[in-house]
């Protein structure tokens, strides 16, 4: 129910002070709609997990009150963790049709595949209980992006969702600014806008230039086989590759899992168009001369199980890298896989094969937006508040200079953490309060079963590896009725270090025997002497400190 | 003894195919003589591994024939391994006085302070065996760099050491581009040349653009301290940060551990000038007014124990960052430090501090030579040899490419391998075989005792943690005494696996009791089945792998 005293309420689950798992939350009266759902990937210190997820608790709590999630594009970052919401709480999902297509093999994967999804498209507005959203086209890295306006009776939000501002999109629509002006006309009361690229000055480049340099790389290919590594999901991306190829007359073939779905999804949607009879499969590829060839593959983060990766290393099952083959990595790396990127690209090269990437060429553009571009949808905008999304502190805090330099008052943006309240309403905005906010990790099917102290002891292990200590003895009398055996992992070569392990050995006996001499010797006080003397030991002999473990059973 | 049928042979046991470990060594005769000795950082996956040094088995197994070390300048990849070498190898060491300089410490903490060092300057010539070795004067990122000219009856080799050209050095001396000139004028057999940056085109810009850099930062600066993160050895770095200091009238203060000793050392020696009275001790910071305060300090690679980190995280005895605090970060990440730099700027964001980094202002140059440069020296020195050292793979292509382009013929250019022997003589130079090389890993104390078993155990336990499973029994009767006892680490959190523990300890009675009803409870038969059962279990519960460790006791 709309009342005069319903406040609108903003906050993140995710994407504030960090890259990635963006969920943003709005709250009007009892009804709350969820923008977006993704993942992060794990740091480098977050060893075994394999995704990190936001905590979902405020909205299972609610979950009666969640009347929708609202995707703006398909990047992992957006949708990657909606089925684990998904899990707990029921609600449907709008998003354009790329956007679903992509989100439906996920589903399936999580056995979600009953899950409510309508398909919107830009330009439309639908009636969520009592909030109005409209979908407004945007450019992105990604096809089918869309921005939205988040009506309520207290105020209106702008979400600029992840875009640039490219005026020669391939394909697809262009950013819809009219649109971003005329709500700001009418009055936005808060703006939430991407703020990814803010430390870049000027603008990003348009998509299509990256289509002019694979023309010149085609053009200069005249014997060899052309590979293109890219991310699977920026499909403008593989259109430029396919219709080089097309114009060129090559066939393509695709190779990675990722890849080979989006691809299908892509053609099925309308959304990547290839001419008949050019596609074909990977184990066709030497039907044709290499020059007949463009290979489309994942891998472009150097992934070591990814298709480039395997191919790099003649560990793949249908294609080998042979000497001339031109192979461009087209993406750039994300932060933390820059060594790794390297060596596939050394591999590359030890192959034979000539490899053009972003230091050399500009063969990637970033699908966020640059200074310039931020400034105009601020311009056109013109909120009467601010919020900062998507970024690092510094990201927000260098997207809260650049509104202040534009004439925002300072008080009127706000820098906010995970879970921080934002209250609007006819009186105005303020923070107010927090929910609970967080990082779950996933390993493996586990969901929130690592934690710090798990992630602790495997930094421990990963370190210096561990040293289990095993004895057995009677009870009643403190006589040794097995061991100590030392059994050692990770710590050193066992053959250099059998003197030290005798040593070990001795040390925990005579701390054995000392014990049931003074009769003290019960498990726990047994096990903390062990436990301080073999540290002391190895710190000493080694200075490593190892995990150990005392084992000790009494019998 | 110089005879006619000896051979020049050059072979490198560090820093081909790599970055990092630089050492080569040329043999005439009887006579070896090594040219640097470096450390390799770890790479993500060498687990708890401090440094990698070379294999010196080589020179170790041909020690009485080791003439000298000598050093072409004084960071880390060209001398940090020199004192793992100086254990079981005796001979003097040659190099310049700030290398010595730098050297010395090292040398003490390796209680090797007996080690006979003899110190060179440019232009000088020393004789060694039958080797006789100019001394070149470069530009570099450190002082007192310098090439070599080795000379020997069978040919002459010219060695670059790390370099750029840099024609307006930080005071110094310039590069000798003459010198290259007439030795190549009179005949140089064969080059051997620093590819680090062969994938830059153009000219790295003058250490002294950098100073400009800083003195607008100074200049825009007029009420808050500045502090500056650098490599400490960057000594002419660290010379304009005075300068500006100086100008704007501001007091500079010392900040972490290997900063404060390079800065006694350059002044000591007199690389680096202070005004008197402009040094101040970090705890006389607070007695000056903030526009009056300098700080030169560690951490430009966010390493966390370093003194900007701890100052970022206010975790610093004597310096915390403060509101408004101008923070210079002047070098580029290495490779693999991305995260950690980005996680600094963002602490420091969030304290306040206004920071300025590579990307936003040219706040750094490189030290080493782009590719316009390095055809300068090709051109100057036009050996008829040619061994591309000091990079990657891909650099040392690229580089062997940019001497073919430039008229050398391929097969005059020896793209090569750690161990793989260069013979050069009056008929020519050709690979002749190779010597024994590699990485070895010093962990704490010890040197090579990590090999690839432990580190496989390492990453193992990363991921996954470990189960240890005890149990005691009687050999005799197969009568279950003690256990099974169930300890895991770094697995998932012991409340929540309460569960599965209690299954697994069911699964292991039943292996054991079923063992025992087939008489087959010998030790290793019951390791091995308790293992794959448990590996089945903890895979079909949780899509984990933890190390399973069963320890199984007789009595």
């Amino acid at each position: 129910m709309a009342s005069k005293k319903n406040k609108l309420k903003v906050f993140s689950l995710g994407g504030l002070q960090e890259i990635g798992k963006n969920i943003t939350v709005f709250e009007y009266g009892q009804d709350i709609i969820v923008v977006d759902c993704g993942i992060a990937f794990p740091e480098d210190d977050m060893l075994g997990i394999d995704l990190v997820i936001p905590d979902f608790s405020y909205l299972v709590s609610n979950k009666k009150r969640v009347k929708a999630v609202i995707l703006t594009h398909g990047h992992e970052d957006h949708i990657g963790s909606l089925p684990y919401l998904l899990r707990d709480v029921e609600c449907p999902i709008y998003a354009t049709r790329l956007t679903l297509g992509l989100l439906e093999g996920k589903l399936k994967e999580h056995r979600l595949d009953k899950v409510d999804t309508i398909c919107v498209e830009s330009g439309q507005t639908v009636k969520i209980g009592n909030f109005s959203v409209e979908f407004i086209a945007v450019t992105h890295s990604i096809a089918d992006s869309v921005a939205l306006a988040i009506k309520t009776p207290a105020g209106i939000a702008v979400h600029t969702g992840d875009f640039k501002i490219d005026h020669t999109p391939v394909n697809g629509e262009h950013i819809d600014l009219q649109r971003f002006a005329e709500l700001g006309k009418a009055g936005v009361d808060v703006l939430l806008c991407d703020s990814t690229n803010v430390e870049m000055p000027g603008f990003t480049m348009s998509e299509r230039s990256v289509g002019e340099i694979f023309e010149q790389i085609f053009d200069g290919c005249q014997k060899n086989r052309i590979l293109v590594a890219s991310f699977s999901s920026n499909i403008h991306r593989l259109q430029q590759v396919v219709n080089s190829a097309v114009k060129h007359k090559r066939r393509v073939a695709v190779v990675g899992r990722s890849m080979v779905n989006t691809v299908r999804i892509a053609q099925e949607l309308g959304y990547l168009t290839v001419p008949k009879r050019v596609m074909i499969e990977p184990n066709e590829i030497n039907n044709y001369p290499d020059n007949q060839i463009t290979i489309l593959t994942t891998g472009s983060q150097g992934e070591p199980m990814s298709a480039l990766s395997r191919m790099a290393m003649s560990d793949h099952r249908q294609v080998s890298i042979k000497p001339g083959d031109k192979v461009v990595i087209s993406a750039s790396s994300i932060p933390g896989n820059e060594r790794s990127v390297s060596k596939v690209i050394d591999e590359l090269f030890k192959k034979g094969a000539d490899v053009v990437y972003e230091d050399m060429m500009h063969v990637h553009v970033s699908g966020h937006a640059k200074r310039e571009e931020l400034k105009i949808i601020h311009a056109l905008v013109q909120p009467k508040y601010f919020m900062p999304v998507h970024g690092e502190y510094r990201h927000l805090k260098m997207h809260k200079e650049l509104a202040v330099e534009m004439g925002m008052k300072k008080e009127n943006v706000f820098l906010m953490n995970l879970g921080d309240v934002l209250e609007i309403d006819s009186k105005g905005a303020r923070l107010n309060g927090n929910v609970p906010s967080g990082q779950v990790f996933v390993d493996g099917t586990g969901v929130g079963d690592v934690g710090n102290i798990v992630l602790r002891d495997r930094r421990h292990l990963s370190q210096d590896g561990l040293i289990v200590v095993v004895l057995t003895y009677e009870a009643a009398t403190g006589e040794l009725l097995s061991g100590p055996d030392i059994v050692s992992r990770g710590f050193v070569y066992v053959r250099e270090s059998e003197e030290l392990i005798k040593e070990a050995r001795d040390i925990v006996k005579k701390v054995f025997y000392s014990c049931v001499e003074e009769s003290n010797y019960g498990r726990m006080h047994l096990k903390n002497t062990i436990k301080d003397e073999l540290k002391d030991l190895m710190w000493h002999k080694t200075k490593r400190s190892p995990m150990i473990l005392p084992v000790i059973n009494e019998i």
